[in-house]
């Protein structure tokens, strides 16, 4: 039963700058683009800072949908928040209506948080059924886009596309954070560090005294490094083939670092010396299939746990051994490290408030929104952690 | 710091009827063999009865050791026992020396369990480092072979060799029971029926009211099957492409059985139209590692746990999508349910004895020692769970 509520106005399409990815791996282009009004259960938000993470890079590189508005991890302002305009049967009245306010401080999130399908009332899931990975550039209630350029759609990526000064997302995927806090600081909540985070404590769930090794040491794998020394693990071993990787490596919990390329023996052996037999826990930060495998390897018999969290560049397919399974190894995958986004960040902003976890740390660039794609050449090249990109006030 | 003991007599090499196999998937030939006296730590047993384990079959027609004495689910009496003759270090004289006592009754088991190592003394492991999987069919202690023709060696398998009249294993791998057990069922408790209990309890710890999904409905499979009854499992689906499965299916928990043939869906969507979008568990008790990828597929995002138990036939490696993990599966391994053998089997023996798990009801053939050729065929033509071969008394 559905039952028409008076109209209310609607708020008109705004035109302002997105950074508009017309091909895979050519720079993008700033463009003038219009950003049509939420639809119901969506906000739009004025973007204020952006991070830049490795996902970007590589949907960038890969994937076929063009054109595109890439960019995930963000903050910015609530503008105007769309109400549920029908009666639903299931649902109470205006669920999510008074979630937002126009001015609230908000985080976004690339898996948002319906809060009523089978995973999300789970108590053990954060793969909401509803609002999960988007991968069509569509928003999730009209598979249709909210960005377009002389009524040609431009297409979203991971719910978000915040390389824009406005951007449209479904309220799921949005998280209301307190106006305190540095929105040129947290947008990195958005992914990268709370997906390590997570990966450390939900996922893996450390335990005091253990060893871990990690593949990848860019802002995800340190931030499981970090996850991993507020645990109390007592040996965290960095694997990473770019030196320089090593060098600030241990300000976030690194006890020792492996570049592959100085060894002659397998990096699994190496590890297995070091962590007498294999460590506890592996993570795998790469994006690569092939290193997942080797992650397995490098763990112990009988309890070693493998953690995956990257996103493949290339092979998809993993692939291992049965007998590393069947001597006790366990496989274990990790999206945004476990977190229920509305449920969680919050508390996790509120650590960073307390100055109990470190974010700052991981910022190595900051840029203007116009040098986009020097912010995507610093990734790509490996000269970043996270390059935040500030939209113009 | 060695220091010798005065000598005791040894005991001497025994002659007997063993089944041994010189070639692979050829009949075993049953031949008069030597069995050499059990060295420091050995003990030698007679044995009583001994099951057929689809692993042997696997083993015998796959492997490259030969000849060879097969077969691991086994009981008999203990028949001497060698104690420690030396002093060693870290160890406290005669260590296992009042373990054992001629006359005991004992199952043989395939991992042992030192109590000392890394594995042992973790309180998470059954993989021993001293006593794990002995692949190349000699003794642990000396990588020698105790049986032999002619002075030729017989390589063992599993650490027991069963199929003899007599045998000889380390004591980490003989597990003391009660002299009122009915050796003729107990055996069952050596490996398959207690690797599948295992499975369910230990290694997936499955929760009352989840959705199980058991590829495989041979006696470890159907003992996953009771393991997931007796922990109130709500669904408990079978998979097995031999229709004669299903029929004694229900008698061990499974609530649904599907052959694969029957289904012109792939099984993985048969069975998440079943349990509203995948499994809590699967189980892969085949031994086809194509079936842990579809086992994976069978679970549910978020929290679905594969377990896989089987021992591959063909290709060894597990090959699996990223995104299966990505959106929150786990892939794990079971050898032996995760069961400590000597610290846990006395406990399911004495379940057996209380009625609280079913064993006897998974032996659908016994056959005297002569006819292990007609055990080989019922097995390889899928015609039994479990046939005990007795030997002559």
């Amino acid at each position: 039963m559905q039952m028409s509520l008076p109209c209310v106005k609607q708020p008109d399409v705004i035109t302002c700058k997105a950074a508009v990815a017309w091909e895979a791996g050519k720079p993008l282009v700033i463009e003038e683009v219009n950003v049509n009004p939420p639809q119901a259960m969506e906000i739009r938000i004025k973007v204020v800072c952006t991070s830049l993470c490795r996902s970007d890079i590589t949907a960038w590189e890969s994937q076929a949908i063009f054109p595109r508005i890439f960019g995930h991890e963000a903050t910015g302002f609530g503008l105007e928040v769309i109400r549920e305009l029908f009666f639903r049967i299931v649902e109470s009245v205006g669920q999510g209506v008074t979630e937002f306010t126009e001015g609230d401080h908000v985080l976004t999130v690339f898996i948002g948080e319906c809060g009523k399908c089978r995973q999300c009332t789970s108590g053990k899931s954060n793969i909401c059924e509803v609002l999960g990975l988007e991968r069509r550039g569509v928003m999730h209630c009209d598979q249709r886009t909210r960005f377009s350029i002389n009524g040609e759609p431009i297409y979203h990526y991971c719910a978000v596309s915040s390389f824009s000064e406005y951007t449209v997302v479904h309220s799921g995927c949005a998280v209301k954070i307190s106006s305190v806090v540095p929105l040129e600081k947290v947008c990195l909540l958005s992914c990268g560090v709370a997906a390590g985070l997570g990966a450390a404590w939900n996922v893996a769930d450390i335990s005091n005294g253990s060893s871990v090794v990690i593949f990848g040491l860019g802002t995800v794998g340190l931030s499981v490094a970090q996850g991993a020394k507020l645990r109390g693990a007592s040996q965290i071993i960095g694997v990473d083939t770019n030196p320089e990787k090593g060098e600030n490596a241990k300000a976030f919990g690194i006890t020792a670092f492996i570049n592959p390329h100085d060894s002659k023996d397998p990096i699994q052996q190496v590890i297995k010396n070091l962590t007498d037999g294999g460590a506890d826990y592996s993570f795998e930060c790469i994006g690569d299939t092939g290193m997942v495998t080797t992650a397995l390897q490098a763990c112990c018999d009988g309890w070693g746990l493998t953690v995956t969290l990257g996103v493949p560049k290339v092979k998809p397919e993993v692939t291992a051994h049965y007998g590393i399974f069947l001597t006790g190894r366990t496989l274990k995958g990790s999206l945004f490290g476990g977190w229920k986004p509305k449920s969680d960040l919050p508390s996790l902003v509120d650590m960073y408030t307390k100055k109990e976890i470190q974010v700052d740390e991981y910022i190595t660039h900051n840029l203007p929104f116009e040098d986009v794609n020097k912010a995507f050449n610093l990734m790509r090249e490996g000269k970043c952690l996270r390059c935040v990109i500030h939209m113009a006030k």
